[in-house]
């Protein structure tokens, strides 16, 4: 690290001869590979866009001029220049450094990110907010072509290709997003890509008339409508064009020379500019670059050889087997994701059923409001989607599913605390947000056994269904083999004589309501425990039972409480007028931060042992 | 009506001549005035899209094949065609027709429409879904040029373009959307109805090409590459194209023999397929002609003059001129709509600071996060909004303004009951949606006189806030002045000695608690009101204090009870250990269909009187 040890600021990096600055970009490599291969992080994306970070740090005039990073999961070899190299080694851990953009964590950092999509909105922000004050300031938004899916990002240019301030869109093409990328989008991008000797003329047409801007405006723009003429004889950029945009590229995102000669180009120019840049995800680490998906987030893995741990069987992992048992059985069943078919569970599926499986990208309200059609024309559409990023839908989720009744099924993946990756990711939101929707019925299962019956029960209701569970390995509770279920009935699993509390409890918080009640059983205090099985509907006579057996409740459950289901009992025990003591056992109105989902869980005092503190206290003192 | 009143269905449609649709046409156009001038409605676009209505059914075999509706308060004329004559006197009203297409209505509806952009992802599912089934159905999708500028539609365009499956966009170009069209796709398609010159050769080339397909398809697609070839030269459609559609167009929408060739020639098409159809708003009424933003959404009006009766000032025109003054003081407020500018009151900050005034089309989820930006970089926007069509933002406002701890003002109009728009218009939601946000404030006035002091407030506060008020004339109780407001405290405006409840209201719902205490004074019971103020953060000490000093609450909100202002105080009491009796007063966890406000909040039980039933029934019986 003999250079990048000396870089504190850009302008270090400024210092630099341009000789200099690939050896920086190989020392960034190894310094990436090095604590992702310990901390686990994004891997595959950072690796490719280590000479584009290096080559905007050369030329920018940071932090004036801002770049603004979409997802933002591809921010390490920018950290790492600006100022986090010491901290490096806490990536994406309890208290450490953040493996997203993050203002609070560095003024270098333009803006919060973490879901896809957003960074031309913020670009055209930033852009109009100097404009209106007199600043002079280059804005840069560098977006995937992934997150090009992303109806947002359609709405900002469409937006800011319209306001002629000038701002550049980086689109940093990796020919994927996370998986293989789809859409008419992605096949129009390598067009462009493939039409290369192209690109010598046209920007030297482009020079000529930036050269010519001298002579005077009007001719400037007489010379426009020549160029585009060409331009649409050369089959390049159209589409953006159209939106405004000058389209520059594509450019060799490996090529710190031609990045900056082309990043000097753009400068020149006073509209908003596409520039295209080609970059291979996992670039310089073999491993990453055979199998980029595999390593897009990861956790830690062996160096040398790129393999990791083996992991005992998650959620996602009983529904991805139960799905595809289903689909064997009714052809009925499609599969949709948005972008994310390895994540979800959903690659089997596709393998198998290449027919009946879609990835619409990433875009979201599409795909909800896309398996809301389907589902009503008698398919029956299973959408697997990360709990954070269904917040996208939630407007479609409303009126194209639950106001249609539209018989989709939602598997609600990364439900609850994602660790790591921190505020941008908790799914802490999906039960508030569910809850408040007509006709929806939303299940969480306790373990690994009670997934599937919920699964065939969620196909089976032919109603609006949401089915959620948690990231990582799902629990197994042997000694409560899943019973029948029912709609909006919850499972008493344990009713011991002379109980003097019940534990309510939603999901994967079953587990702890169990250890829960034998740390009580110590204390010869004897609890009931219910799993509540369905959030929405709750079981309105159960909970009302359970108060008035026991008139003590501890509702226990992984999101924030605004909304949650604690709330609702509330409402239920209102509703009819009974007074039983209540504890709301749920994640607090705020964002959670990055840590294990352990030292969340202890950090909030949502474990059996914090509970059991709590309980003591209040009712056994 | 000597045409119409034959007509059943599209069956009916297709028996008549060529030469009788134009008459059709006209007989529609009558009806749709002589009823919307009655019961208010939308009036431009359903007059301007007649011809292509009854195009529609006389070409295509309905209900097999499908049209979706874009937003759809475009279904008049569809409605009329379908069935529903003899119903149309009742459109809108309590029971009567949906001005929305409506599946429960009729079969003839494909799918629930009111918020925009979602057609083509229907269009996408419905095809999909006949695809799969081996059925033959040709659906389309129309949508008007302002809906384009909605990202979902990019989203789906991304997605149908890439499937191959054939299924037809028709773009409704009537230049403009509700206010006059913004953004670069607008211009676009001026450039493209501009071009009409093209047209005749380019139809010609598809159409050799289509009679060419016998010959076998490697000649056609040897073909289509020349054929792309020239389209590009051509300079039209080429977005739509790079999108995956065959772009045919421009039509004259008011030609019923152009449209019905250039339907039949769509339909030969194997591909997806982007029918660009101009149509004028308002057409055949010259004052919706003159002036189509007024007559976009009206409620009667004078059939001869087309003058409106006029009205008492509404929130929304408070929050107008208030916003308004305080721009006159500080240079840094920008105010910012979605497609919106009458609806909202912002019509005239933008004719006084056009600098200052951003409309980004429909196109929630930018201006939330482009509008977040702005105010991290030293501005002051407001984003004036409807409270339905802010659900499209959820994502947007929890990460890049709440967790981004972005100073941006939100105005939220319509919220609560909207009334005659019904389900998919009612404002019942964005209490549940925003309280669940960490670090947002929310905020609702009780009348004209507290509307202006809290937009101070909010702009002042250096923090998310969204202020809400609903559609239609304020309230002003002059007895209660404005009180100086402080964050997340409520306002006692009565507490008489000797009460024996209290009422806690928010917003629009104090006068009906002012109502309610007056009907209870006259049994001789005593009740304390509170104006709740801010429905985030609540005010814990406040409410605690009423729970203790009087044990009963009465919590009246004009939102749904899940995850509502009244589940925030049982949380509160919950959390205090203090055991009150408590009533919420909200809607149900339901869609609340179209009727009159009034009507709705009698059939809800949440008038004044209703609501003293209700408290005398619980604890003075």
């Amino acid at each position: 690290m003999v250079l990048l040890q000396k870089i504190n600021s850009s302008a270090d990096v400024k210092n630099l001869s341009r000789e200099q600055l690939p050896q920086l970009a190989d020392e960034l490599r190894a310094e990436i590979l090095r604590v992702v291969s310990a901390n686990g992080g994004h891997l595959s994306s950072n690796l490719g866009i280590v000479e584009l970070t290096v080559a905007l740090h050369a030329f920018l005039d940071l932090p004036n001029d801002e770049i603004v990073w979409d997802v933002g999961h591809q921010c390490y070899a920018h950290k790492l220049l600006t100022g986090r190299q010491a901290q490096f080694d806490t990536l994406r851990q309890a208290d450490g450094l953040s493996g997203f953009p993050k203002p609070r964590e560095s003024a270098a950092d333009a803006y919060v990110a973490g879901h896809s999509s957003t960074s031309v909105s913020v670009a055209v922000g930033i852009s109009q907010a100097a404009r209106l004050q007199g600043q002079k300031k280059r804005v840069y938004a560098v977006i995937g072509d992934g997150a090009m899916s992303g109806g947002m990002v359609y709405e900002a240019m469409n937006h800011g290709g319209d306001l002629h301030t000038p701002f550049t869109v980086i689109l940093n093409d990796n020919e994927m997003s996370i998986a293989a990328n789809v859409g008419a989008m992605s096949r129009y991008l390598t067009r462009l890509r493939t039409n290369r000797r192209y690109r010598r003329l046209k920007d030297r047409v482009t020079k000529f008339l930036l050269k010519r801007k001298q002579l005077g405006r009007s001719l400037y723009y007489g010379l426009e409508h020549f160029r585009d003429a060409i331009k649409y004889f050369l089959v390049r950029g159209v589409f953006f064009e159209e939106m405004g945009f000058v389209y520059l590229g594509p450019v060799d995102g490996h090529n710190i020379d031609e990045l900056l000669e082309t990043l000097k180009l753009a400068a020149q120019i006073d509209k908003p500019v596409l520039l295209h840049v080609i970059t291979q995800k996992g670039k310089g680490y073999l491993p990453a670059e055979q199998n980029p998906e595999t390593f897009h987030g990861i956790g830690s893995f062996d160096l040398a050889t790129g393999s990791t741990k083996p992991k005992k069987p998650s959620y996602t992992d009983c529904f991805s087997a139960r799905l595809l048992q289903l689909a064997e059985q009714d052809e009925r069943i499609v599969a949709i994701t948005a972008a994310m078919p390895q994540g979800t569970g959903l690659a089997a599926f596709a393998k198998k059923f290449p027919k009946r499986f879609y990835d619409v990208g990433i875009a979201e309200q599409h795909m909800v409001t896309f398996g809301g059609a389907l589902a009503l024309r008698g398919m029956r559409p299973v959408a697997a989607v990360y709990s954070t990023f269904l917040q996208r839908a939630y407007d479609q989720l409303m009126q194209d599913v639950c106001l249609a009744e539209a018989p989709l099924v939602l598997a609600v993946d990364r439900a609850g605390i994602v660790g790591e990756d921190g505020e941008t990711h908790q799914g802490l939101w999906d039960i508030a947000m569910l809850r408040a929707m007509p006709n929806m019925t939303l299940m969480a299962p306790r373990d690994a056994l009670t997934l599937p019956p919920m699964l065939d029960f969620a196909l089976a209701a032919f109603r609006p269904v949401a089915l959620r569970y948690p990231r990582g390995e799902a629990a197994e509770l042997a000694e409560y083999p899943p019973q029948p279920l029912v709609l909006g009935k919850g499972e008493v699993l344990s009713q011991p004589q002379g109980a003097q509390l019940a534990l309510l409890a939603l999901g994967d918080m079953v587990a702890p309501a169990l250890q829960l009640q034998k740390l009580l059983a110590a204390q010869q205090i004897s609890a009931a425990v219910v799993d509540l099985r369905f959030a929405k509907p709750l079981d309105e006579d159960l909970i009302a039972d359970m108060a008035q057996q026991y008139g003590r409740l501890l509702v226990m459950e992984d999101g924030v409480r605004p909304g949650g289901v604690g709330e609702g009992v509330l409402a239920i025990l209102a509703a009819r007028q009974l007074s039983a003591q209540v504890e709301l056992a749920a994640f607090p109105d705020e964002f959670v931060p990055q840590a294990k989902p352990q030292q969340l869980f202890e950090k909030y005092g949502l474990t059996a042992e914090a509970l059991y503190e709590r309980v003591m206290q209040r009712w056994f003192a």
